[in-house]
């Protein structure tokens, strides 16, 4: 397990379970120090926790840039938990062949639980508080409405699957979502994971310098983007469109919206259905 | 540019054009080395180039596991090209404010020229055997298809986007395909890219172990995957389901069937109907 925490102080009674004891002799009895054990939450803060055989991948891209920034400045904070320690026998198997046959490996419901169990230490058992998501091509697929709810939570935990998927039981047993990041497979869920993070954590309050970003993009509205267009004023022989240069707001405004419909209608029938009946 | 060629020896013809001269004095005028302007490519390696801001984000979670194996085997390559260089002035700006007003910034059509002009040495020019994408939440939802296509391609240039877009004139003029990763928007292009690659390159030959993991799984059939399950046969008073445990293959491959339609139906009535209408 790697904690990434943020520079955000953790209150006396939470340093006091962690086993700094205050002048009193304190002997644990148990195999692994608590301090790597048991998973502390940065207070306040929304805190992804990952269960992964690749803990490495961890933060990845989402350690640059604004997601970067935003976890070091303790808005948001990444928790990985390495699956490998919870597999069985001396070589830590966390998978088995599938039952009735078939290629690939399954991980175990037993390993998968106890990682889970860990995970779940300090978090609400409520699923609308903490989501706790499989990432699957056989889940629901993730949407901006879907990154906005798990913003307004207090946390997600994801558990990313490799080979050929998660023993069902353990899915079922922990009331585990299966979310899936499009129509298409990965060689495992660390990508989606990232991705997904990626997308919820720029919701989050602060993350995004400019707010009025999140309000004008692809989604908010329902439709697609209007073209974008910036200096120089001619390139390659082409000019920005002269309404952009007009300073004429209103023009511009209307010029905009119809360039979004267009694209909409062109590119993604399905998305201009949808808008076509939210219309009064 | 980072190159993280794999072991796969270059050929004489390819080592003398980068400048490694044979007994012969080489003085090169250009103000950049050549060995670090002109890219080479791995000789037959299905290869991604990758226009970023952040070429540290690559391998990332590619570099591990299956695909990072593959990359070590040579099964492909990837080359990351920095966009800053290419930027503008002593700041190398590569972002201008949206012509017309609005937040966020928009990347420079000559900037984005440049770069795409770099990274095309040694492509072919036809876009079927070499696409070149932008990825945005304006484009084509990248789907499995999309996968085996770019798969059956010589390669794939990626170009990431970062704050509100990229000009849209050279998305016209380098005739670009803007590609979406799904309905949801992200902080940049680069998780994006990864995760595509992942689902390109896994598709690649020899890269997954398993030929049959392709074949049997989602998205090839139209139809989610059938619950899998593994070793222990009783897990907190759950049990296997008996079919799977009986040996039977008919029996068992029926039963699949049957739960992948009844996930399909339940989870993706888009699909299911998809499904429906192929049947003969």
């Amino acid at each position: 397990m790697a904690i990434r925490a943020a520079a955000v102080p953790i209150d006396p009674p939470e340093r006091a379970a962690r086993g700094k004891s205050h002048g009193r002799l304190s002997i644990s009895a148990s195999l692994q120090p608590r301090d790597l054990m048991a998973p502390q939450r940065v207070k306040g803060a929304w805190t992804a926790r990952v269960i992964t055989l690749f803990p490495e991948a961890f933060p990845g891209t989402l350690g640059l840039s604004l997601t970067g920034k935003a976890q070091d400045l303790g808005l948001w904070a990444l928790e990985t938990f390495d699956l490998r320690p919870f597999g069985i026998g001396k070589h830590k198997n966390v998978d088995d062949n599938p039952a009735g046959g078939g290629a690939g490996m399954v991980l175990r419901a037993d390993v998968v639980a106890a990682a889970l169990d860990q995970a779940s230490i300090g978090t609400p058992t409520d699923r609308k508080r903490w989501p706790v998501i499989y990432l699957s091509p056989r889940g629901t697929p993730f949407s901006q409405a879907m990154a906005h709810t798990w913003a307004a939570a207090d946390g997600v935990t994801l558990l990313c699957g490799r080979f050929e998927g998660v023993d069902q039981r353990v899915l079922d047993a922990y009331d585990i979502t299966e979310v899936s990041l499009g129509d298409f497979v990965l060689t495992g869920g660390e990508i989606a994971a990232q991705a997904m993070l990626d997308a919820t954590v720029r919701l989050l309050p602060g993350v995004l310098g400019n707010q009025a970003s999140t309000e004008e993009e692809s989604f908010s509205t329902g439709l697609l983007e209007f073209p974008q267009y910036t200096r120089p004023t001619v390139w390659a022989d082409r000019p920005i469109p002269d309404v952009l240069q007009s300073g004429h707001h209103a023009e511009i405004a209307k010029w905009r919206q119809a360039q979004s419909e267009a694209i909409t209608r062109e590119r993604r029938p399905d998305l201009w259905a949808a808008h076509q009946r939210r219309k009064p």
